[in-house]
């Protein structure tokens, strides 16, 4: 499959550019029985919907969903689940000049050299209104974790040199800011640093942190499909992301054997349990029953008002100055995107891992 | 499929544990017509065999391969390649101990809980041997790479705090230090610090860094399948990696668009060419044409000699000293391992970027 | 995947029930740079659709396809083709009675037992609607085998006791009759045929017979991926599909080696080629390049007038008369799907079989 | 993946040649705690070894199997399951000859065409001998389905004219006579005619049938993952098959909806069944809980001493005769393999199925 299908078992199928006709994505797989309606899917959509903030860019879009099939009387069939956000502002700008050149930091270049050339109109499929159908296939998948007792969220960690402090960490705040940030100070000083960034014509990188909590123990699956390698790939697929890391990540680089292990003890009702959790939740590729954590590194929006060198289509080198009004950063409306994707392929694993113990097999089957 | 079979069209599967009667794999969707032979596999496999220093273990097998089906007359036929070393080392060491407990920072208690139970021999399947299996796929796919004009070489960039400086890289260095560090005066600082954590029973944590020169624009799928999101799962699927980055990885968290975007130029042929490379040579999720440089985080090996707290079967807490002599560093040896990785991602990616364009489709089939 | 996603490289996902908001298809792999517009699909919907002739059910719907994605320019991107046919009867029908029992020969039963409950309004996913996203996929993948040289069609080799004569077969008469068949006079005998069963409340069974032309040799892989047993699949995945067969089909069974083996000899042009086509085109898996000969055998229409025993949801034995009006027969609609299921198929073994040689390889990356 | 693996739960990668160093099979998602040994397989292989009469080639192997891996004190562990044949024979035969023609009805051509050259010796991977790593994986599978109280049998349903009469159908003599038939009078006039095909020097093509018992109801996927569509490409993928069905077959393209619909009505324990079984056990592509029934049609062994024409490297036409004793017939022979590709198949689809209800999902992770 070329590149727009996830998941061996809950699998999407997403569709659609900036500037078509709409987004939309098609799950297949999706057990038979699930409570689901629009407005299921539409509290995650509007996580990521422009216009909340005056960092997010202008184009004010409702994005509304509509589910097309897969539903009989408010439950999930088994079949196919068909949804799509119809694109409203069909804008008669004017993309000539953005047709012309290669912006920096775009995908523009590379699509025109893979496929020939593109739909240069807001991005195309490069654009992050791609993330649309991910986001819609991802609120059934963490639908589905939370009728297993699984409990998923993501939050901005850092803004550029902006990070929150542990101390302060609440998570009713993430939904309470602009900036999905846990702790409030750190969301007002990162909001004036973005600030500064739009005044400069420039914009900022950051990093989106994702937990999972109760996840079950021995998910994953040994060598290739790692439950950390699968989450590796499921977020890096995310536009604009650079780097990613489970548990202390980088940091067990410069750690000793003696600090980064985690020794195990007995818990209060008898069962072996970590003392800590530097593993973020996975050991040997499959879930060990602690918080899994991850993190992600977003880079800066490659769109800035500042001047830039690039080379236009006759091959002649050029300067450009993008027009249009450009979200500072991504990585707040990324925060739903990575919780999306992370929950697409925590429901995979667990799917995977239920053909694990023969004994399993034999007493579903009776 | 559960867990041991990589890649959509050069597909492997990989089977053995560490104490069983060797190890092996099966390449499917190799190309025929390539020579092959057992040397080329071997000098791979020699790169990450054990007893080659002081900071390996003692283990002295000489791991040589066996092909044992698709060559005829030296050349790959287009049918399935099976390769296995066979164990030599069927050690009559006692392990009741090892059965009977979990080892901190091992996948001991994910396999039981998981399975049920475990081969405990030596790690049996999480063993770092799997990746035997791993190195002999990966020779070919570099033979290929190679063929293709293509060049890659991983290394080790840092070993705990010491990190190699970059004004005394120098490639041919690489493979004539044991610590594969590209910087000789770095391998020896590295060395003593390895040498301290041995005498203090414990061990050090570390990054290997790989570098595609020479790869063609326009590989990688966009949406979920983008170049960097399958490299990422390649190299994350390496047990002990726990942080993965491509280009300026977690340093764009804190860029602006203004220093981390990579903008064109003219070269002096003619061609739009990238002014800097922060991107790692993928924008996109698809290949630029410049280098791709990518990195992984290894943490520290979990053998140590330490005392360590753990529970045993009979669910009671007690102080382990892991006995034997064990890499006090997994980095080294890893180095081959995510060159192999890497590798048979890009020869997948290569083969799926085939049908990029309908032209080149009609004139492959003229 | 859960049995709505098909293809490899040329991927398609399909959805929609029968009664819901409408049917459609995301096609992921088309390669960028074809020529393509709602009119090249909608020629080959318009061959399934309902309310051709007296022998298909009166719903009278256009059908009309929308392209909502991967087009720009009147030429596909590479990236997702969504499609979609909206359903234009909502009708207020009461279900409640074939809500309520299990239809002979229907997979009313079998919905119910796997997913505990099933859409019934008009079948739901199981209706033979579901076929549009196939047929609008494999108008693509036609056009595709188009630009490569191949020519793929499909017609009625039989109505129940009905045969074309071999002597008769005129290819331009195939979309001239509503039965689609390329003999004329037994197209008049199979309609007098129908007739009656119509007549006497019942329903036929056919059989569709699909060639291939100037198919390349050297398509379809060894072992399991062969091209017949991809075909097999693929045409098996067809609703009311009991039988498949390549070349000669079962009659092999009492055939001798002597008039079975297609021996060679040279063709005019200094060519080697077979001297018959007993093998239907396919040796060992892979395409000889010779014609490709398949045929299918669909079961008779189980939604029929006469009485028949069944059970409903209350366990009780009741007998039923279906009513509405529905084709007596399969077959004539099939003929585009078997060629779109065909043409898929084909599409993905002729983009796997471009890895098969290394030379072309190199070849292709210069 | 290019043909050599099969399966997407319970994976199988088979390699190896005729006469190469050894035939084997890798089994990848088998679940843990199986009980499994060498002898569980090697029965299975010696339904299809070389000797067993008069009808089998020569070659005398005792077609021993090795388990490498995967299996831990008497049981799998979870992880790959690697297991192996090696050739005995490695015959210094002239095989000059053969490399320099195409016989009629062989891959000989084709894998030249797809391949640029083949390994000619024996037939290579295009040999019968390719299908015992299909019979070692299919061991375990029945294995699996006979522990989920599933009964699974094949045998020879007609040899050329000679076909089974049903009235005489006695399962106990199928392992009992060499011609794998359950009716021994039949048995008795198909060796008859056997052997007057070998005294022309001719062979003979037949039918295989295979018949699943106590299969659960569900299982199997609507649209492509049908498990008709399945079993179809499963046993379709064995060398020499040209016709499948199911139930009916081909049958039911002259029946009528009477005749064909299978009515419903209660068992004596209150239970909804079929009051016939024309479909075979499957209806909508799902198990509706009867027995499952399929035949697969086979060509007589191309390989016949008769005079055949056919052409030579140089391009001539030539006369030849093959040389060397060949089974009159692939039917008794693949038996055995028809059985362990449908029972592959069947494991697969259970296990895809598990997922198929959300109360299931949501018990099972309880």
């Amino acid at each position: 499959m070329s590149g727009s299908i996830y998941g061996k078992h809950f699998s999407i199928a997403t569709w659609g550019e900036s500037h078509g006709k709409g987004i939309g994505v098609v799950v297949d797989g999706c057990p038979a029985g699930l409570s689901l309606n629009e407005e299921d899917i539409q509290k995650f959509l509007d996580r990521r919907k422009p216009g909340q903030s005056k960092f997010t860019t202008q184009r004010n879009e409702a994005d509304s969903v509509k589910i097309l099939s897969g539903i009989f009387e408010g439950k999930t069939t088994g079949t196919p689940i068909s949804m799509v956000v119809f694109n409203e502002t069909q804008r008669s700008q004017d993309y000539s000049e953005i047709a012309n050149y290669y912006r920096p930091g775009h995908a523009d270049l590379t699509y025109d050299l893979k496929y020939g050339f593109r739909d240069y109109r807001g991005g195309g499929r490069s654009s992050g209104r791609e993330t649309i159908g991910r986001v819609a296939a991802g609120a059934i998948a963490i639908k589905i974790l939370n009728q297993l007792g699984i409990d998923i969220f993501a939050y901005t960690k850092s803004i550029g040199p902006v990070a929150g402090d542990e101390k302060n960490f609440n998570r009713d705040e993430i939904l309470n800011n602009k900036l999905y940030m846990p702790d409030a100070s750190a969301a007002e000083k990162a909001s004036d640093y973005l600030a500064t960034c739009m005044s400069e014509c420039n914009s900022s990188g950051g990093v989106v942190e994702c937990i999972v909590k109760h996840m079950p123990a021995g998910v994953g699956e040994p060598a290739f499909e790692k439950l950390s390698a699968n989450l590796a790939k499921a977020v890096f697929s995310i536009g604009a992301v650079k780097g990613f890391e489970i548990g202390d990540g980088f940091d067990v680089a410069k750690a000793t054997g003696l600090t980064n292990n985690d020794n195990y003890g007995v818990s209060e009702d008898g069962k072996i349990e970590k003392l800590t959790n530097h593993s973020g939740g996975i050991l040997g590729g499959i879930s060990d029953g602690s918080d899994i954590i991850l993190r992600a590194a977003f880079k800066p929006t490659p769109s800035i008002a500042s001047t830039q060198k690039t080379v236009n289509k006759q091959g002649e080198a050029i300067d450009i100055n993008i027009k249009g009004r450009h979200d500072p950063i991504i990585v707040p409306r990324a925060v739903v995107v990575v919780e999306a994707m992370s929950a697409l392929c925590l429901v995979d694993m667990l799917f995977e891992s239920m053909t694990s113990k023969m004994e399993d097999v034999v007493e579903f089957f009776k």
